[in-house]
């Protein structure tokens, strides 16, 4: 036996020089979810909490916590100052942000990068270039990514939108610069709209993102949304990780995500992860984001860049094998993307479900409250990233998502079938959940047969009432 | 959208004809894990139980439960009369023997397949000829397999013994045709001892396995446990599904498999994968079966066949994406492997850790008891197989493995590391686990550089106390 007290796992670098402690400017299952991966890379995890999450699974979890503030988000996970304040407190040497909350706050990214704390994302610029929609779609266009038909410049009258509409026909759609996730989007269907809805969409601009500009491109009626997983470093090498297909959706919150998509022949799913490799790379983007696009009628056009990392990474995972947020970490230290894109084989399928505390019957409203049992799946193909234990309060304050389950097989065909299982297994008792709905879907045959679109919840399905 | 009830999904079948009904023979994490492989080919999964697992979570999960008897095993689990007569109440289609209880007893297997019930695991007759060591060894002396130097033929004398011994050197094994797990065998260290070992070994060959009957061997004195997880179809087609290294043994049972082993390199890894599927070829195998070897200076040797599914069996499916045990209900319905051996690709690594209600510190004695408190780890390459939700107790009448964690990652390295986070983040009260014998064999370098063989734990290791 050796007698060396240094092992050879030990003296394995993952990285020139990994930090020795991160803090989680988040709650909920993604700040578990990075809690896991510095655990993994032999780094402390901070958390932050609010007055009602003192007692939270990730604040268990975490190698030390600090309260920032009240159960109100901006006065906690919102808070710059506070959650900065708490870093210095903690003798942190990075922050990561997770999804939502200040994840895409271009201010902050530059706060925090100025405050000497490394930022695991994106580093600020780059944030800010695919902040700007019309930026971001001139990026693209510079790369030959295929974009919705539209202008790349602000449009600044009602006429140049009727001139844009004559041309490519209606409907066509008045997106606001700053915008996403539905706000400062207007859908003109004729023209006699056009002065109105112009004006609302720059109203909306203003409002919810400092930024009146808008733009004008066509409106796809009923597109399937799929998504381009991009990593990149510091040193220019970016790399996609396959797509995935997030088409089931209510008012543009995804539900349920899969990959790979199931409409995709092969020779687009390789157009369109190029299509994004080639964006990330002319933008020299850094670190872990996601390409958006929209597809309909076997045509797929950029949508958006979400600079961060998402709550559906998980599946890419699932048949990459490749764990992304401890590559996020490890990009931001420096290290260099090790594998080739040819290392880049994903494997069998994965579906996410969001176990959500919603009546999905009664148009998915939030229900917080405690788990008074709570029993996820468990067993072959099934992945867990939760934020509860047994007797855990979902509360009111946040996203009432509390638990994903990730399934995965040989293909969609097994992985269905183990979503269906893992669902069925699972007991929650205390709180009304997503559940019923996913059953739902994987019951549809417009599901089963990849029928679906973005607009399919919304507008196609009769919510079952699970009572 | 098409209006057709019957979709794509539904029609497209695993198999010709999958039974409806499947009793399984067998309780805790094994049972549930079959309960999962019936629920996901659409499959009926019919339980049995004791008095003390009245209300056992394989009890809960499955669709219907059968009370077979007594706490005692061999009023209930191993009673083969009161487990046929429930397949017949349950209008079950076939029987899942599970691991251990009555999964190796060829006389049940027949018993079952004379009650016209399939049988799900290797015909009684495959069975039957590994079952006697000399047979199966010289099964694979036939297939070109090595085998430990010794007789294929049982010895009648001692003086049998002694020349063996003077052609291959002391120490040399004395071990009962019809033995396993340490019954029924004697090393024999010098020529004084060889009369009254013959003698013993005799002896508890025909106590213990009704088969007096004995060979001789060559002993190796320090090998690692590697073993091949073998799939065979009744249409002749034979594949493997890779290697597993089972070497953390504490008295021959096994506390933590990984796959792929650390210690072999690609040619001998394919060299014994090989072999076992030579073996299994020549012996006609069929359904699940492992086969296992000892390693040792470079030498690999068959030592035995498991003709069932092993506890381990998880491991090698978080590396090949095969269910295993979904392929063992198909395969006894008559369906072909479908899948050439070329598509075996396992990827990463995996490792396994056995969760047992035992104290280590104290002999590993068994302490079984309610599991106040019981929150299993989560997130991304961890599997849990488990008997039990919190609050269930873990009783003393059976085997205290209550629950499996099984990590995988990119490599051993990254495996490693997140079975130690998985284990860290895992908290268990009311019974003590192995789970600080399992975190002091991830902290100790010569698990680390794969260092430590069969005889680690026994010989070498001081188990640390934990409390």
């Amino acid at each position: 036996m050796s007698s060396n007290p240094k092992t050879d796992i030990e003296n394995r670098p993952y990285s020139r020089n990994v930090p020795d402690r991160v803090l989680i400017a988040n709650r909920g299952e993604i700040a578990i979810r990075i809690i896991q991966a510095c655990r993994e890379l032999g780094i402390d995890a901070i958390a932050v909490y609010s007055d009602t999450d003192e007692t939270a699974k990730h604040v268990r979890l975490a190698d030390d916590a600090y309260h920032i503030g009240s159960s109100v988000a901006r006065e906690s996970y919102l808070d710059q100052d506070a959650i900065i304040e708490a870093a210095r407190e903690a003798d942190a040497d990075a922050i990561h942000p997770g999804y939502g909350f200040l994840a895409e706050n271009t201010e902050f990214a530059a706060n925090v990068e100025d405050s000497d704390f490394n930022w695991i994302g994106p580093p600020s610029d780059v944030m800010a270039e695919f902040g700007e929609k019309t930026k971001a779609r001139r990026i693209m266009d510079r790369a030959d990514v295929p974009i919705v038909p539209g202008t790349t410049d602000p449009v600044e009258s009602a006429d140049e939108v009727r001139e844009f509409a004559d041309e490519h026909g209606y409907p066509v759609a008045i997106k606001a610069d700053g915008g996403g996730g539905g706000r400062g989007l207007k859908v003109v269907r004729s023209e006699a709209d056009i002065a109105d809805q112009f004006a609302d969409a720059k109203r909306e601009g203003e409002a919810y993102f400092d930024n009146a500009n808008v733009y004008v491109e066509r409106f796809l009626e009923n597109p399937r949304h799929i998504e381009v997983q991009i990593l990149g470093d510091e040193h220019g090498t970016v790399r996609h990780l396959g797509e995935r297909d997030c088409s089931t959706q209510r008012r543009q919150q995804k539900l349920i995500e899969e990959t790979p998509s199931p409409v995709l022949d092969d020779e687009t799913r390789e157009e369109i992860c190029e299509a994004a490799r080639r964006g990330a790379d002319e933008a020299g983007y850094v670190n872990a984001g996601t390409f958006e696009f929209l597809y309909e009628d076997g045509e797929f056009f950029f949508l958006e860049v979400n600079a961060r990392i998402q709550v559906e990474h998980a599946i890419t995972e699932a048949v990459t094998g490749i764990d992304i947020v401890k590559w996020q970490i490890r990009i931001a230290d420096g290290e260099e993307l090790s594998f080739p894109q040819s290392a880049v084989e994903p494997r069998g399928a994965a579906i996410e479900f969001r176990i959500n505390a919603e009546k999905p019957a009664d148009d998915f409203s939030p229900m917080p409250g405690e788990l008074t049992t709570y029993r996820p799946p468990t067993g072959i193909g099934t992945r867990v990233d939760d934020a509860v234990n047994q007797g855990d309060r979902v509360p009111p304050f946040y996203d009432s998502m509390f638990a994903k389950f990730i399934v995965s097989g040989e293909d969609r065909h097994e992985a269905i079938r183990r979503g269906r299982r893992a669902l069925a297994e699972t007991t929650i008792e205390g709180v009304p959940t997503t559940i019923p709905f996913h059953e739902q879907m994987l019951a549809d045959e417009r599901f089963l047969n990849a029928e679906h679109t973005t607009k399919f919840v919304d507008e196609e399905l009769d919510i079952e009432r699970s009572e």
